[in-house]
């Protein structure tokens, strides 16, 4: 992957991103949109399913919406889709109808760019790696962005955008996107299950969440400078089957519970052996 | 659990710690023998297994060292036994006899008080909740302790000295020890797991895990304020199963983590549905 963020200077071949169209208006939508704006960006529609999440939205960005995809303007140069990725797949025709010169991407770390081939001229993807939730601001800065576009000025155009929300910008392939949505799954979504299962587990014992926040914080931080393997520690890694059964009998009530804790424990096992 | 830090007075019952000894020059020995002497404590020996560890410990702490349990001290007023859970609980006749006038305390999650029991008079946990590795430094500020002890004037003279060390400290039982020892398993080792996996396919795809840093801290950031439940994002929440199906395939040459993909995928979808 290429990190543009490095002084390097660019010609810029004019491609105007000035009238944006979010179309879904769910967490992606919602943060990424309002850090657009925030950062001077024209937003003028939103779209999306359920006229609620539209209107809240539109509200905050000062723009229109629209429930109907028949309805969404067609003078914007760049529409951003934000939708569940069986809902992109659905509804593609229709969103791209009447506005095929416009600049199109899709905002998913899991789709391939060439969705759009065949239907428009000008497409790409424009995806934030970070995890969204409605409830919690997102600091962009801290985003990285990894963008794809069919063409240079496509490219060029889309850095410029997420250059001005973020320092850390990449190009990657489809290819690339995929195996680091793949490893972010990982590193996210299943890092914070984790956390639900602890959460579980002090609950059932009436001992707070919060006397965990140090630990959780330390592990986070570890692997800044370590290489994971090397910040491992705990019964697993020790091969201390002794702490291992014990922990196994504790979670007798809780069959889930265990069968991830003996799996994720061998996992553990066998990788510090590699 | 009884949280000291907030402004309540003790009468002091006097129990001098003065002259420690440290059984054990792993990990947690390590970064506790360096903190204490850091605080002010007085450190009078290290043993060990091994001559390397004892006199690399010892160096640091300006203490003597012995790799024989008949050598250690006699006359010390606090031995702190950090020692693998199956070696504490085979050398532990060894370790009082002789001395059975001191305070001596683990420093094991996993482990009863009561392992003291009729060995000796004055006993009890000195547990710092935090991962230790050698390579890195351990901020004890970030780090919560949780005391056992079989009197009252046990219970304040350990409270004391982890007082000196950190703002967090609490009384725990041997049972809320367990408790959140196992939960700890979960916040920790098996969070750093998934970046150990996430950092494997990483590696396959050349991909720097640095990419990856944000998002971990993002994730570790967001349970400071949200419930891990409602922090939870991705395919398996969505119960998406065209992004969680394409996962799959993607690992079909990692037969280990498809099985935990599949596994915490479920459990989420499950989860999330309580």
């Amino acid at each position: 992957m290429k990190n543009i963020c490095n002084g390097k200077k660019y010609i810029f071949i004019n491609m105007e991103l000035n009238r944006i169209v979010l179309i879904g208006a769910g967490n992606v939508a919602t943060h990424l949109g309002k850090a657009l704006w925030q950062a001077g960006y024209n937003i003028v529609q939103v779209y999306s399913r359920t006229i609620e999440s539209a209107k809240a939205l539109a509200d905050c960005l000062n723009a229109s919406y629209t429930t109907m995809l028949e309805d969404v303007c067609a003078d914007a140069n760049l529409y951003i889709v934000a939708l569940k990725d069986s809902a992109l797949q659905d509804l593609l025709p229709l969103i791209v109808r009447g506005r095929e010169s416009a600049l199109f991407v899709h905002t998913a770390g899991s789709i391939p760019m060439d969705i759009w081939k065949g239907y428009i001229m000008h497409y790409g993807v424009f995806y934030p790696m970070q995890t969204f939730s409605k409830q919690r601001e997102v600091d962009f800065e801290n985003v990285p962005f990894f963008i794809e576009a069919n063409g240079e000025k496509e490219m060029l155009a889309l850095k410029r955008m997420a250059r001005s929300l973020s320092p850390n910008v990449y190009e990657a392939t489809t290819e690339q996107r995929k195996s680091l949505h793949l490893a972010a799954v990982f590193a996210c979504n299943f890092t914070n299950h984790m956390y639900a299962l602890c959460n579980h587990l002090l609950a059932k014992n009436g001992i707070p969440f919060e006397v965990m926040l140090p630990l959780i914080d330390e592990t986070a931080r570890k692997v800044h400078g370590l290489h994971p393997k090397d910040a491992q520690t705990g019964p697993a890694v020790r091969y201390d089957l002794n702490v291992i059964n014990r922990h196994l009998e504790m979670l007798k009530e809780e069959p889930e519970a265990q069968k991830i804790y003996e799996m994720i424990s061998k996992s553990i096992h066998r990788y510090d052996k590699l």
